[in-house]
């Protein structure tokens, strides 16, 4: 898989007979960048996630990441560590390094500055605009460049990233769980908790890689929920309540804005009042009409996310998904019958007359968490 | 596993030091017998399916399984087989010989006879009021005799055999497909298909299998169903339309008799003209009066049948479950998105208020096919 990604123009190609073009301490070398990468998971949007690797004579000489938006790129930590030790090394880095001046100068010139021999790059840059400038100048001065080495793992990492440069929308993941007989709550609203302990483990990391989690007022109402990701030094996602009356409770979890940020976005001027209460309490307000999936998207793209996490009722959902702002489906299923025909479903209508009709994911995988199922997969 | 379960008696245990109890050879050798045994699915009831195989120095000299009722039991296959060839050797069976006589002799007494040296059973008679006669017969006579090799197969085999014994009463097993979003149909009550071929090909074999498969008159009057093995060699179970109006279509597949035998099952003595036309194509019809899933069941133990599928919808399968007539569950699930809050569930009313009172299966296990799952569990 890694050997047919790579770039048929790498400069092994004149080599005869060819040497084998990536080896397993190159991939072993991307996933550490990736790795490293992971480290600002959730706190480098609208930036990709990225992972730099620095080795000379078999050793690791610098390493490093991109923490965030407006501070130094991946390959400028990697480059101040290694030192000297730079120059004629390899450096492995899991997205092309970037080729023009922004809030930081080009790594790209760094490199060349730097000396090194080699750069070997998961991917190259998602924007059609800009993708290969930055290989295509380290070539031009003589650098040997290898491109896609866990080329897959480096775009699963930025799926986000990359749907956001593409589409100029962040990436919807919608998640929700649900009983072996397709319940995500009792016939009373009740449901804490459909799945056991390392489902929700699961989802705070998700919580903890995403920029925001949507909801719906009824989710709020009925459930309360803290949204957060549970963990003292993780990220914490934007939590967003989209309501249209803005009939919510005076207390809520959601509002304890120390905890998270929290956006409530409404289409109505009513209820001065509590509007007055939530700003108090450091709770944004924004009115977007009309209030729609697509358009709260389009709101929180211009706000810089990339990634954002359906976690509401089926009514919105099923809003969402015939809105196209679902791209992926994480759905937990615990083996557990609770019944109810009338019970809440985790989609709501969509309008699909047959069972031909209906929404085949793509890409799909299953995994066990504990005695939970996850799956996960693709919108068409 | 399987070393722990063999019977503490074993004439091994005055050995020292002990030599392993059972072999890879004996587990093969049980293993054979099973898959012999299930020659005859779904021909057997009331009787259990049984595998023999005869073994005389490391060879297979004689095979034998259960047929069906009245017929002669697998050892006696087996030792036709083997002839002369049996004195001396070991006679491995799934199910402890018999030992009463019955529409057929004793098999403990014809195991004597033959002058065996060696019993290894799979598992004892499940009836706890001959359980253990045949073993205790044939050490009374001198030949050794090993219990429990491949003791959980065994009795995997036969788990609708032992729960009849146990409870008088068919194991009840609910079998529904469903899509990632819990639905068996789109709201407008199509499902044709929500799994793909290699779960439903599951769902044939699992008929021929069954002794019957029931469904209520609204998944007949939707789906209009065939409810065959679909295999010209495999058995058909007895298929049961539960209604309680009689309001059935003049034509169904399931009035094609010839395919497999059909029985409705109603309470009202309504629709003389209708009875009289199902009559006249070979169905047949009995009043139940109340026609309660429990009642049912009672009719079909009585009946001689030991393995019944629920097929029917979310209205019947929550009667069922919640008459106790339910025992095992088997969800096959597509990982598509079909929506519809009000789109058929596979499970109706429970009464079931919070989550934690939902129904947890226990002895769970999830089984890839093609792009499916299925699951199976036992209900609590």
């Amino acid at each position: 898989m890694q050997n047919s990604s790579v770039n048929a123009q790498s400069n092994f190609q004149s080599c005869s007979p060819a040497p084998p073009l990536v080896s397993a301490c190159d991939r072993a070398m991307m996933k550490r960048c990736i790795e490293l990468a992971r480290r600002a998971l959730g706190r480098t949007t609208p930036n990709p996630l990225v992972g730099a690797v620095i080795v000379q004579n078999g050793e690791i000489v610098g390493e490093g990441f991109h923490p965030g938006a407006g501070k130094p790129h991946a390959e400028v930590f990697a480059l101040r560590q290694a030192g000297d030790n730079a120059r004629g090394a390899t450096i492995y880095v899991s997205l092309e390094p970037c080729n023009h001046y922004g809030r930081t100068p080009p790594c790209s010139e760094a490199l060349i500055a730097a000396q090194v021999a080699k750069v070997v790059v998961g991917m190259v840059d998602p924007n059609p605009l800009v993708s290969g400038s930055g290989i295509e100048r380290l070539r031009k001065a003589g650098i040997e460049v290898v491109v896609g080495v866990e080329e897959e793992a480096c775009r699963q990492l930025n799926e986000a990233f990359i749907h956001r440069i593409l589409y100029q929308r962040p990436l919807g993941i919608l998640k929700y769980a649900m009983t072996l007989d397709g319940k995500i709550a009792t016939i009373s609203g009740h449901s804490t908790w459909v799945t056991g302990a390392e489902s929700r483990a699961l989802v705070h990391q998700l919580r903890a890689a995403c920029d925001a989690v949507i909801i719906g007022g009824n989710t709020l109402r009925l459930d309360n929920p803290h949204l957060t990701s549970h963990h003292p030094d993780a990220h914490n996602p934007l939590r967003v309540v989209m309501t249209r009356t803005l009939n919510l409770p005076l207390n809520a979890h959601l509002w304890q804005t120390a905890d998270a940020p929290t956006l409530v976005l409404t289409e109505t001027e009513a209820h001065p009042d509590l509007r007055e209460q939530l700003l108090n309490k450091g709770v944004e307000v924004v009115t977007l009409k009309p209030l729609t999936p697509a358009k709260a998207m389009a709101y929180l793209y211009d706000r810089q996310l990339s990634m954002v996490l359906w976690e509401c009722g089926g009514t919105l959902s099923a809003r969402a998904i015939a809105d196209g702002t679902v791209q992926k489906v994480l759905a937990f299923i615990a083996p557990k019958i609770v019944g109810g025909q009338f019970a809440p479903s985790p989609v709501g209508d969509l309008g699909l007359a047959t069972m031909t009709d209906a929404l085949t994911l793509e890409r799909v995988s299953w995994r066990q968490l504990g005695s939970d199922y996850v799956v996960e997969g693709y919108l068409p």
